[in-house]
């Protein structure tokens, strides 16, 4: 390279080698030190393509062991979770919320089991729907545990959901997430205007605080949502 | 705080404050060395606390600005996309692959509006079938550009399939990818054994390489089918 060299073309050419075979999956990379020589740069240079590639999971910086061309590249999908309110009027539509129905009561035993809740423990049950200009977007069936959230039994959520009223109240920390297919049951069907055994996006969501189970929720989209992310 | 004081007692403490609304969203927290002053600890150690509640999306920083509460949690799940086969093998199975069905051809209509392919330009077009302990797992239908990857057109993939021949070929760099349900249709039910008309998972995937776009892909599970992650 001759002239001014950019750090994309520094990438670049480390990309093609690799690409090409001259750098094969596990192979050592020189030092930065070395490539800076052999470039004709500085070594800041270098240091910000190899960053890139490490962000870009192409290879893999290990301590006193130098950079290698990872065996297998690194995929990892960033996902936002926002509320659904952000989420409907990030498209420029006009959020709506309703609640359709909230009982107190004891936990049932699948939940017990999926949250691991203790014998005896109340919960509050609460259904409700998102529409997005007017039209269903999304039904959320959700378990809010009494020993974590005490406050959650006489909360008022009938012109506020319950995922807006939990993100104020508790900052939490861990959540499991899975999405998955599910065909649509009497109740979905009536909510989200579709018909029986439709195939629904699903996502279940199930959020510890400080070690206590706190809520489980199941989130049903109307038919023909997509989830979307970029990497 | 008496004794030894650890990061996450600061982060604790700090959390309690934003919990319980002393520091509200939207609030700017006291410097690190106000803090570490007033903790009778070491500036790192604030330091550190910091780090983590930035990381769980509690408070951001802000140039000059100093630190803020977020006015809303920011929440990011992180999704690893690893090779069907690796994702097999990860859970203890054993994976095989079959091709179904393989032809080179002009793009459909279609796909070209999708990928946003040139007019006139050849695809390779793939069906296989990736299994787990002999059971269905995934069914792959996957075009691949011949004008971004030639190589793909003579490419043998009766023995591998066209991903682990990607991820080879091409450190890709650019993805777009989607989750949705969808409703087995005639060909999905036959290979995944599953009825027609049944919930489906499906992964969709474009995948460009250099701005060109290289291979479009949709992924559709075997019914119960769970993609899980965790933040």
């Amino acid at each position: 390279m001759a002239g001014h060299v950019t750090y994309r073309e520094v990438k670049a050419t480390i990309l093609d080698r690799i690409k090409g075979g001259a750098w094969p999956p596990g192979a050592l990379l020189p030092s930065e030190v070395e490539l800076a020589a052999e470039f004709g740069t500085a070594r800041a240079t270098v240091s910000r393509a190899m960053r890139d590639l490490v962000e870009d999971g192409l290879v893999e910086r290990k301590r006193k062991a130098g950079t290698r061309v990872r065996k297998m590249p690194l995929r990892q999908a960033r996902l936002d979770i926002p509320l659904v309110r952000v989420e409907v009027e990030d498209q420029g539509a006009v959020y709506r919320y309703a609640l359709v129905a909230s009982h107190v009561g004891a936990a049932p035993d699948w939940l017990r089991a999926r949250m691991g809740l203790p014998g005896g423990g109340e919960v509050r049950h609460i259904l409700c729907m998102h529409f997005a200009d007017g039209q269903p977007y999304q039904f959320e069936d959700r378990w809010i545990s009494l020993d974590s959230a005490p406050d959650a039994r006489a909360a008022d959520f009938t012109a506020e959901g319950p995922n807006e009223w939990l993100v104020r109240q508790v900052p939490y920390s861990n959540v499991e997430i899975s999405f998955s297919a599910t065909a649509a049951d009497a109740e979905q069907a009536q909510h989200l205007g579709c018909a029986l055994g439709d195939a629904l996006f699903r996502v279940e969501r199930q959020t510890s605080w400080d070690g206590r189970e706190l809520t489980f929720v199941r989130l049903t989209y109307h038919r023909g949502y997509r989830m979307t992310a970029r990497y």
